[in-house]
């Protein structure tokens, strides 16, 4: 059974109830829209922690683009409904005001890496995300977190601030998932029509088999995508491209297959 | 018997195992160079908690002056031989590398209150504090933590991050400690000449006396301070001064004694 949390009191008190029994917890933050990639991390985590929270918010303060955040997927009961047949135990769904008692005024932030790739083309995109992540796992009281390789700056960024704040939270980060035909899953892939959902599966294709970044973009451009940016990096080649005015990332490892 | 711990993996160790037996844990960050007031939010802290870590570390990021970071006090040897006497458990005492491993890559920081006042003309100085205060809270894993009064705007900032960002850490605000003459006591005192360190009691009795805060700034002009500003706000009466280039800051009750 998902026992579905709404506030960070109900949440906390359930929590400490856990832990005087010694129950260890895994927790993935997600912004809803799930879909398998998210399922792979509850099972991640089921099999590392006596229970699994799943939180759910779609944090405004990390969309730079009010169309981007008014056009992102909500699908709360199909979301719970998964959780459900996932088998995750407890789901934390807060509103904008429980999360934000400060208006954002308090902030986290970094200073380098957040400042490039994703960064440099979503301004203030790495602050609302560090921010949220650091509320949610103060509040979740979580022993590992669970995130998703497809964001890789962000799984970066994030394992960065829980060294650097010294969170007691160990941060997982996990293989990306793919359909057959090799794109990421991503909830925004909902947003993309047939056609345009066929093409996409080029973009991890040309990711993989490129010889370089360079190749890889002006492969991506023949085929019809607007390519944000290809650049190898920390083992990984990263890259981002929008596709009938939907925007895609990926990564894969450098030289090898995702 | 006050124990040095100058790790976060040491204290952390220590920590869990206090935890096992259920003893509850009072923090009281400093910077060192410890007085009375510090010894008072040990023994607040001593009175609250079973155990009590006292924090030492003079932290490079929130002083905006390189010369202010060269001259502040440091005394350790004194500073442990007063937590001894004072019955505190437990002293951290971290290098710079183990608590910046990011090099202040990571920060906090807070877009209003922490712009005004002190805020105002320390560039940076709040978000070095919030930004060690939320890593010390971090590894100290305390139930409660202790702030003096007498840096007033800190601790509504620090509280306000505590609640922002969710902290498990209560912040407990404490009352300031004077000298006879009504000085509060800080560690920059020592740096005064005998002739400032008597004129200095003026500080806080034209904050007590002045029926505004104008009439509070042109009896300290006349009186050979150099006035920063002197404000009412939030039902207090706060003020930062120069005198002989040492800076002093404080803070009474609006309208009543300190």
């Amino acid at each position: 059974m998902t026992v579905v949390y709404d506030s960070p009191a109900a949440w906390r008190e359930e929590r400490l109830a856990q832990q005087r029994a010694g129950l260890s917890l895994g927790v993935v933050p997600t912004m809803g829209a799930l879909h398998e990639g998210h399922v792979s991390l509850v099972r991640r985590s089921r099999a590392d922690n006596d229970r699994t929270l799943v939180t759910i918010f779609v944090n405004p303060a990390q969309f730079n683009d009010p169309s981007d955040l008014e056009r992102y997927p909500r699908t709360l009961e199909q979301d719970i409904a998964m959780l459900r047949a996932a088998g995750a135990d407890a789901a934390f769904v807060p509103t904008h005001g429980d999360l934000y008692p400060d208006g954002y005024r308090y902030r986290v932030t970094e200073t380098e890496r957040s400042k490039t790739l994703e960064g440099a083309r979503r301004p203030g995109h790495f602050d609302g995300v560090l921010t949220v992540v650091l509320k949610l796992l103060q509040i979740a009281s979580a022993d590992r977190a669970y995130f998703g390789e497809k964001d890789w700056q962000q799984l970066s960024l994030v394992r960065g601030m829980a060294e650097a704040f010294f969170l007691p939270t160990e941060i997982v980060g996990c293989p990306t998932v793919r359909s057959d035909d090799g794109l990421a899953l991503s909830s925004r892939n909902r947003l993309l029509s047939d056609a345009d959902r066929r093409r996409a599966a080029q973009f991890p294709r040309a990711l993989i088999e490129a010889a370089t970044p360079d190749e890889a973009a002006r492969r991506l451009a023949t085929e019809g995508f607007s390519v944000e940016y290809v650049v190898d990096e920390d083992g990984r080649r990263l890259g981002a491209v929008r596709i009938g005015g939907v925007r895609l990332i990926d990564n894969v490892p450098r030289g090898g297959r995702p």
